[in-house]
């Protein structure tokens, strides 16, 4: 421990968006820290070095998590259980291991399966952009952002305040919540929408009658926003969907409900009932906004809008 | 006839985001044509009059549209049928009628059956924000945008050309398309994305589970992006639906087997069908940067991304 920082060394396993991300940030914000980052991908190690997305990239994940006082792992969830099995034996006893995945409670089971006595304390940064690998990290990512930390129970106290200490220092708001309730948050936040835009974007790309060439020109009429989440990290999504499947098919069946009744609204000429519907979503946006999770210019400040 | 411009006068009719858009436009790009508007509501009359919207807002929609060369018609589109009847016999009998409807079959039969002799040029701007009324407009949300223009069988392609060239003065770049396929590739593109928009954001503050305030906080993960469309007009997209509901209801019938398809493979751990779908959607969110339609930086360019 140095500086106020919480960790001394940190590792860092997985070296693409998130784990570069958070490589950047924390070299920005905590240069006392040590880092060091390991990926299964020789490729992502070189393109990692090249960057400098920690301070020592390493061959092996073992040389990566020897000396670590916490080790982040930032791999698809459905990778977690598997490295850190990898990781039984190489770990210092005190070592606290976190992850930066998208589900909590299978990552929680995963993890404490293959390292029951290991200090463990999962963490969830709400942030991304659509793009991946080693070259897609920047520090600022977490700025503003929120990361749940979900402790099993019985966790130290204290290790809970060294995880949150680091997303603090990192620009994020720390929440606690439990792993089931995360679950069906981000279900609805974040894991039905993308399989929305990722279903809506291949049905666009299937029609007959229309080319694919129309739906790409004539885009900014409200489908290029679901192209943009539709672009994001195919193994990253398809592991969430599996890992979160319970929350994820209770809430695509409250939309799918939800859907065919505005679909039989307008079959019958109902126009009461969509105005209703329509009026009522219109507040939400303006509280996402005042909480500063959005920004309020039209087109969020694309480009092409003042003047 | 003036300095190049198609038009000597042209009035507006409806005097919110677009109506307020193509007047600022108009005087920046043409500032010798002569711009009239008339909005049924007084308050949005003067508070057009107070950002110059037009030149004259007038108290009457006569007097806005009896000198008129060009009336476009830019009121919610179940609206458009109403406002034709009351310009019969009033119009210079060369005066062009256009529009900037959403849906382009419906609102040509609409205005045919009120106007049966008058010129007639229909045309959708494909742009907008989520944002509404006579404060909404900018002079460039039009510029590097798609205007489609669907004549009527036997339109004077004189007509054509004149309404074509006020697009292009203004930064749009225009397509010539049969009414039926225009809606249907909108259907796609723009109708459909908003329904499935409205309908989430629906069902996520209907959730008892979790509380809207969650859902607010956590919307960085994906939900945020569909708020930004889901806060659009509700009059003119209730509009839009009843009056393109054929393809509406077509693509949503594809949507929904699409969703459910992808719903199987999560509840039967189909990992490869999942991943194989991601992986082609990713794509065309590519084209659609290529196309110049959206921002290729991470989040379109939202704040916080970079450092």
């Amino acid at each position: 421990m140095n500086d106020g920082a919480p960790f001394g060394t940190i590792a860092i396993v997985g070296l693409g968006l998130i784990g570069g991300s958070i490589g950047l940030a924390v070299q920005q914000a905590l240069p006392a820290v040590r880092l060091t980052g390991f990926d299964a991908d020789p490729d992502v190690r070189c393109r990692a070095q090249t960057r400098t997305l920690v301070h020592q990239v390493t061959g092996t994940l073992e040389l990566a998590i020897r000396d670590a006082d916490l080790v982040i792992l930032c791999v698809p969830v459905r990778a977690m259980g598997d490295i850190a099995a990898q990781m039984a034996g190489v770990l210092k006893p005190e070592a606290i291991i976190s992850d930066a995945g998208s589900s909590k409670a299978f990552v929680a089971d995963a993890i404490r399966a293959a390292l029951p006595h290991q200090p463990l304390v999962p963490a969830h940064p709400v942030a991304g952009t659509e793009r991946s690998g080693p070259e897609a990290g920047f520090a600022g990512l977490f700025r503003n952002r929120w990361c749940i930390i979900t402790p099993p129970d019985g966790t130290d106290p204290e290790h809970v305040s060294a995880v949150s200490a680091l997303w603090h220092a990192l620009g994020a708001r720390v929440e606690i919540m439990d792993a089931a309730h995360h679950d069906l948050v981000l279900a609805v936040t974040s894991h039905v929408p993308h399989l929305i835009a990722y279903t809506i974007v291949g049905t666009a790309s299937d029609l007959e009658e229309v080319t694919r060439n129309e739906v790409i020109t004539y885009s900014a009429g409200g489908f290029r926003d679901f192209t943009r989440i539709a672009a994001s990290d195919p193994t990253m999504w398809r592991d969430v969907f599996l890992s979160n499947k319970h929350a994820v098919l209770d809430i695509l069946q409250r939309f799918s409900e939800d859907l065919t009744a505005l679909q039989r609204a307008i079959r019958w000429d109902d126009g009461d009932a969509l105005h209703a519907h329509f009026a009522k979503t219109r507040g939400i946006r303006r509280s996402i906004i005042d909480e500063g999770q959005d920004d309020a210019r039209p087109d969020f400040g694309r480009a092409d809008h003042s003047a």
